[in-house]
């Protein structure tokens, strides 16, 4: 064993419960140790030392550099110690906090043995069941619909159609996404993500003057209550967006403060060098620099309060079922820690998603969010179908580490995207190669999480860097399918069956081709795409796939099949295939 | 490089901010590998694409599998961005989210890069000032002294000197205590740790049936404020004991539920498996399968404002320095979460010490404890001294790798302890060797961290597992000098230099001899240690000894010497000094 390699880390991704009784392990290796057994040994904390019990580990994954063995126990006693046994060669060795030794003395395990030492509910992550099976679509409001033809609209300087300018306003508003609840329900939608809509004189508004109120651009608190009713009506849950990082410089409270220093009884709502806040000099912290954009002092209490009460507002009077959180990095934990623990007693269902770019893990251990927005997927997508720095198996091992940066309730809670108003356009990565996009959306659909549709990916849309990947839908080619809404329908119909919305999934790479499995006890689902320049065999003989008695197929250039089959006896159906993208 | 070998965790112990402005990296390597130079390349999130800085990281701490590499940074943008750059024959390697890699682009940092996103300054685990300096005494109270003659000693069950059994009660109280605050003084002590006083039918009392008064046993409210009074009046601090994972059977709310079951107001206070808790069938969750001693069910938001109100009330009240905090890993991080948060408002330098046997860092971030009870130090210095499975090296590589699980903070508020009511006591592990306990206790006093004096060791005391390392203090004995008080008083006197005070701590072996040394800017301070059957040279020439150009010098079989230096010019001058055992 390269004993170096190895980790194990209790109370974390390495283990974790998923509810009272239950706990998941893991153990990493080196990818090259195969050791002929690995079982773990464990006990009560106040018995192991008389009575062990044994558990085999199996390997449940592996990535570029590490294996990945798992073991999920059902407990008795939730007061967990434990250690690993690894059986190699004839030899065992035993794993524990002191590392790889040849004997271990349970009589001593209280002092280095692992142990997750009891399973309180309250610290358990738990899952919003409604998350496996989102599909989720991200909606920037101004360029969405207009639905509200009588507003007044002397804000609006472009025409629909036009390419935006950062300062661009096109008239998208709420009545025109709740216009649009049909169309969205048709395309496989039960979840949208709205950016913001509160009070702000941006047209992206993540600089809000008034959290309490829908901005007169998109409408009034009243359409924003016809909206969630319509959306509920039809099977659709509502995310916004919550700005807590930073707020306008038009906020009551900053304006106080602007006026008055540090006689402001806000002064202390933010974060000043100085006795008043001056944008010339910008002598207080704020958003990216942005003068316009001061950062909330959230460890204020007053601070707190304020915006905890934001965030319950929305939920009690407008039922809403989840927050997105902007810049949720820079805000403390202990802030993150409030909110959840008020949000959640609000509505245990309504979801929590960051917006971490980066591994989030010390947000995600159950105390703070529930998943993030996945932008390490979209890179390693953009990694595979744009640049192609990585193959099929570099792009597998790529998912399956990803896979392992969290517990299996956050990976099943993860926000998973192609591209968002903050990115380029997944479309236009790929140089405009539809077949392309169409791969990567199985992909998404097929990856652990719910996947996050930008509007008007499905009908191609293209774009750059923002304001140019924040252009208006063309309704008028919206109106009629085109392959690529016909795929994310049909996707969006896998996410129904009962195979994916479980934590088992695979993936893995033949001959390359990548390969992305998931199952339940009966019947499984599987993703089998090729990405290279050529058309592959996909179900070569004596390969993993042979085994599973497949009939003859072959997948032209970028093509792809989903197929179900029952797991025994395995007969396949296929579900949806893409042979070669000349048939989208 | 080996790749898998390598680790760094953004948020961690790997990174974490010791204050608002100043950022501790370290990285992990394989101990085999030696590149050229290690750079952490960094830079403000919002800029890193157009301007990176670079600082070295150094060598600071290797153990038996691992090198670690630290750099400590001031940063002007606490929006922190970095990847490192690894140097090794000429080559250049970057290690970043991704692992790592021939290039690094920059452009796209904000995919992959490590980060540490924004320092909020709650989330920056605040150091307690006068645990740079603590020298603990831990007093188990039935036993230490008696000192009201007068109270009603019905209960007394044993001859002050008799071997205690679990029943015992020896008499020894609070009065007892406050009269041998000189005696303590005299032995350097500075913070006394109180095991449990409140109302409990046992010796022990960590079953506790009223959490606001004094056990009658131990004397009264009065005697124990007289107590703070005179400890703080004589510099030395009090730490009182939480047993808030559990209580008594005849608290008056468990008492409660016992008679009403459901009805019973307090039936949500434990955590109850039918209508009525049966202490036959222990149906409900308590401590080790003890039926007297229900487990509280903190998740109620009404136990955890009682509890939290207890701990309030003898900071507020009494002006206590500290909790320690028993069974603390089978309490929710929820509560105590939320424990500290009460207790630093109340008090920011009441320390707060978890009872964790094994690794606690997910108790270490800054959010709950502040250090626990190092019994994982314990065990090197057994395994070390008493067992001798480990050498000078195997000793050595322990302490280094029990100082890389937590950050500088946490190491620094560490209570570190050879021996305590819930072991045997040290100088019996190592058969009654006084050598072998004097040199521990210059160990135990060296370590980073708070070192902690079980009561009795200053008489060198003998005892095994409990009740037997529970014996009566030999008052007799205590009231004259002996080798092991005297090296007592010099060990704390070392815990006075400010080059004690510092992170700066490096523990090595040479020859069989265990070296560890603390700095500050000016001087160090340099145990050096031998633990082996024959005597050996302590400054053999060309090493690193040799180096700070000490004078020959020879320590006899399980001799130290702790010297004092100026580091340049480097003037030793010997501070505490057994050259061989036969000294004492």
């Amino acid at each position: 064993m390269n004993e170096q390699a190895m980790l194990h880390v209790p109370e974390s991704k390495y283990c974790f419960a998923e509810n009272a009784k239950t706990i998941v392990l893991r153990l990493r290796t080196a990818k090259e140790d195969a050791p002929d057994e690995i079982n773990v040994v464990y006990g009560g904390k106040y018995d192991i030392q008389h009575e062990q019990q044994r558990a085999s580990m199996k390997l449940a994954r592996s990535d570029r550099l590490y294996s990945y063995y798992e073991s999920k126990l059902e407990l008795k006693d939730v007061r967990f110690v434990y250690v690993f046994e690894v059986k190699e060669d004839g030899k065992t060795s035993f794993y524990s906090e002191d590392g790889l030794s040849g004997t271990y003395d349970f009589t001593l395990a209280y002092y280095n043995s692992f142990q997750y030492p009891y399973i309180n509910k309250i610290d358990v992550h738990e899952m919003v069941p409604w998350m496996r099976k989102a599909v989720f679509y991200q909606i920037f409001v101004d360029r969405f619909n207009r639905g509200d033809k009588f507003k007044d609209d002397s804000y609006i300087n472009m025409e629909w159609g036009e390419i935006p300018n950062p300062k661009s306003f096109a008239g998208g508003d709420i009545k025109g996404i709740t216009e649009k609840i049909g169309y969205l329900s048709s395309l496989g939608v039960n979840v949208i993500y709205l950016t913001p809509l509160f009070k702000s004189i941006s047209n992206h508004k993540y600089d809000i003057s008034d959290y309490f109120s829908i901005d007169p651009h998109f409408g009034s608190n009243g359409d924003f209550r016809e909206l969630v009713d319509k959306a509920h009506g039809a099977g659709i849950r509502v995310v916004m967006d919550a700005v807590f990082n930073h707020c306008s410089d038009r906020l009551y409270q900053f304006k106080d403060v602007l006026e008055k220093g540090q006689d402001s009884k806000y002064f202390d709502w933010f974060i000043i060098n100085g006795s008043r806040p001056d944008p010339k000099l910008v002598n207080y912290e704020c958003f990216g620099g942005c003068s316009y954009m001061p950062k909330f002092n959230t460890s204020n209490p007053e601070v707190k309060d304020y915006l905890l009460n934001v965030a319950l507002h929305w939920i009690k009077e407008y039922d809403i079922d989840g927050w997105r959180l902007d810049v949720s990095d820079e805000v403390s934990h202990d802030f993150w820690r409030s909110f959840r623990s008020a949000v959640k007693s609000a509505k245990p269902s309504c979801v929590i998603i960051g917006e971490n770019w980066h591994d989030a893990n010390p947000c995600l251990n159950g105390d703070q969010f529930d998943g993030i927005m996945n932008y390490a997927f979209t890179k390693a997508c953009l990694d595979f179908f744009s640049t192609e720095t990585l193959d099929a198996e570099g792009f597998s091992d790529k998912l399956n580490s990803l896979l392992m940066r969290n517990t299996n309730q956050v990976n099943a809670m993860m926000l998973n995207l192609l591209d968002s108003h903050d990115t380029h356009r997944f479309l236009t990565m790929v140089e405009g190669d539809e077949e392309k996009l169409a791969s990567a959306l199985a992909v998404l659909f097929m990856f652990q999480g719910a996947p996050c549709v930008y509007y008007g990916t499905e009908i191609a849309m293209l774009g750059g860097y923002d304001p140019d990947s924040r252009r208006t839908l063309d309704w008028e080619k919206a109106s009629v399918n085109n392959p690529i809404s016909t795929l994310i329908q049909d996707l969006a119909k896998l996410k129904e069956r009962p195979e994916i919305q479980t934590d088992n999934i695979s993936i893995t790479h033949e001959d390359g081709l990548l390969q992305i499995e998931r199952r339940d006890s009966g019947k499984a689902l599987r993703l089998t795409l090729n990405n290279s320049s050529k058309p592959a065999k996909h179900n070569a003989s004596g390969q993993p796939l042979a085994k599973l008695n497949y009939e003859d197929g072959e997948l032209g250039k970028l093509g792809f099949v989903v197929e179900s089959f029952a797991i025994k006896p395995s007969v396949q159906i296929k579900v949806v295939q893409v042979e070669s993208m000349s048939s989208l």
